[in-house]
């Protein structure tokens, strides 16, 4: 009846000990970390506070059979982190909770752990909390990513106006690609069939690209902070689904140019290799982790020279346009079509 | 392989948009709520940020067979209000994130909702974010709470002295005794069996502190406001549980006084009707969601005086004593034992 946590208890302070020994390091604002009944944050300074949750279930949102400890440790992480830096935020302090099936040990517990703090490390994030507790069921994993901008300013969804350039960082589809891959190397049933060559450098640049993703947080830091984007979001769940959820919250519609699409080398080859559409993966394709953004076509060349000289790629893809146009597609023929309602898992 | 989100969306989507509407209310340090990447928070002014997350697994903390989805709703806030509460700090954003099997359907969502906001909306509480996905086995919930205090200033578990009086605020036990009288209703031979009959207001009294715990959110603010205390741990697990805690971090021991243990008439007839001791109750009995703190001798008079004049129930009930003391208890005969490593889980 009701909810009973001293019965499980016992096994969490010693692991929570020594994952606090581990990772939690001493961070200049942090008052109290592991130990107490909260941890306690000191905001000496007006900010803002970013905050952003995620739930990931065992058989729903990765596959222990197939994926790592340390992998699914690394993405979760890096799906929280692609939050922040799409609010043009810096990742500061982390919560990891999580339910463990008894079949799943210590050891594994801290691969995890190694794979979360291998995405969050190298920004100086603090892991600051959480929970642990025993699953009769699945690994279960809640990480909670707290980040900071000075006060008022921030990127969110909201902000993209008629006549704004669309811009993508990065290149799209590469995620789907490698997750095809890996899948096909798994069982050829699921997945398109090969019709020709590929080279083991292009497969392993696109395999890396699914299991180590890296969220944009410094280009993410840049447009906020020299006030060059009036949108963005990061791209989680395909360029078609994450450009609808900025058209929706800005009240917009836009126009996306086919043609114009950043594809690496490697998703051309898997594309062509695989008798697919470069350009369907690039549009639906999840998870890669890049940022869509938004701005105003007077900075146009202030943001584009800006972005050469801190090495960041970036590449206009479209522009804004009024609700009523919706969301269209021009094609490299020139023709337009509604974007599609798809996301990635149509390939699966 | 890895983590697929997209798949898990479009159920979530709109759930989440109706959970927004009808809970994330505006608060005036609201940046933006439900609906961006991440929630974000104005810290205008100088002050300190409590953060404290809990995953709870059905099976595990809650069976959903004999509880509501509105009490481990309810219970899984009180839970964190009352870790927010032990810190002396106001509770103020509130990030819910579900796992869901296919059988719990949208209606119980939102009677888990509702029990949530039964417990944050008295004390302001604004949801600002989460996540739901599917699960493919049962209900999973994490909650983070966040709360604040001014800065420089919070009740720790590390503060207690050599010589500082011990409180608690409420009764012991009766969590413990409402859990015992609810498995009782359920099947006999779990529990204790009576022996004599228990007054129907003292059975409901016992089940409702089980069922509807308050946390001690006006008294953790009062202590801390005050400066009249120098540690504090809220029982969630039991007092001898959470008084290792305080001693393990203020590097103490303890003695306590089991003659002046506060136990509520009906825990006393609880215990009477059941040949059971009420104070192995209230020693071990967890769930309770008092606070447990320490105070100089030298406040002792202040504190008592402020706590009657503000209608907060407080009892002292032992003193801290050196390390090498270790943790004991003085019977009513006077013998002094020690505190046995034991939390009420042994009761079942």
């Amino acid at each position: 009846m009701a909810i009973r946590k001293g019965r499980h208890r016992i096994q969490e302070f010693a692991l929570i000990q020594a994952l606090a020994r581990r990772f939690a390091k001493n961070s200049s604002h942090l008052v109290q970390g592991i130990g107490d009944d909260a941890a306690v944050i000191a905001a000496p300074a007006p900010a803002w506070w970013h905050v952003t949750t995620d739930l990931l279930a065992e058989g729903v949102h990765f596959d222990l059979r197939t994926a790592s400890a340390e992998s699914v440790g690394y993405r979760a992480a890096m799906a929280n982190l692609s939050d922040i830096a799409a609010m043009g935020a810096s990742p500061r302090y982390l919560l990891v909770s999580l339910a463990v099936p008894r079949t799943f040990g210590a050891a594994r517990i801290l691969e995890l752990y190694e794979g979360l703090m291998q995405a969050c490390g190298p920004h100086g994030v603090t892991l600051i909390g959480g929970d642990t507790s025993a699953s009769q069921t699945g690994l279960f994993l809640s990480i909670t990513l707290i980040g900071t901008t000075i006060s008022g300013r921030a990127l969110f969804r909201h902000g993209a106006h008629v006549g704004d350039c669309i811009y993508v960082t990065g290149t799209l589809g590469d995620s789907l690609a490698g997750l095809q891959l890996l899948a096909g190397n798994k069982s050829k049933r699921s997945t398109p069939r090969p019709s020709g060559p590929l080279r083991n450098s292009h497969q392993d640049y696109l395999i890396r690209r699914h299991l180590h993703p890296t969220a944009r947080i410094g280009e993410g830091l840049w447009l906020n902070r020299a006030g060059l984007a009036t949108a963005a979001i990061d791209l989680s769940d395909g360029l078609s689904g994450d450009l609808r959820h900025i058209c929706d919250a800005s009240r917009v519609g836009a126009e996306i140019d086919l043609g114009a699409l950043p594809i690496s080398p490697a998703c051309s080859a898997y594309a062509e290799a695989r008798r697919l559409r470069p350009l369907e993966l690039a549009l639906t394709g999840g998870e890669d982790y890049e940022l869509l953004f938004t701005a105003p076509p007077a900075r146009q060349t202030a943001l584009e020279r800006q972005a050469r000289t801190r090495g960041f790629q970036i590449t206009r893809i479209g522009f804004i346009r009024p609700r009523r146009f919706g969301m269209q597609m021009k094609s490299t023929d020139g023709a337009m079509r509604p974007i599609p309602m798809t996301s990635y898992e149509h390939f699966h």
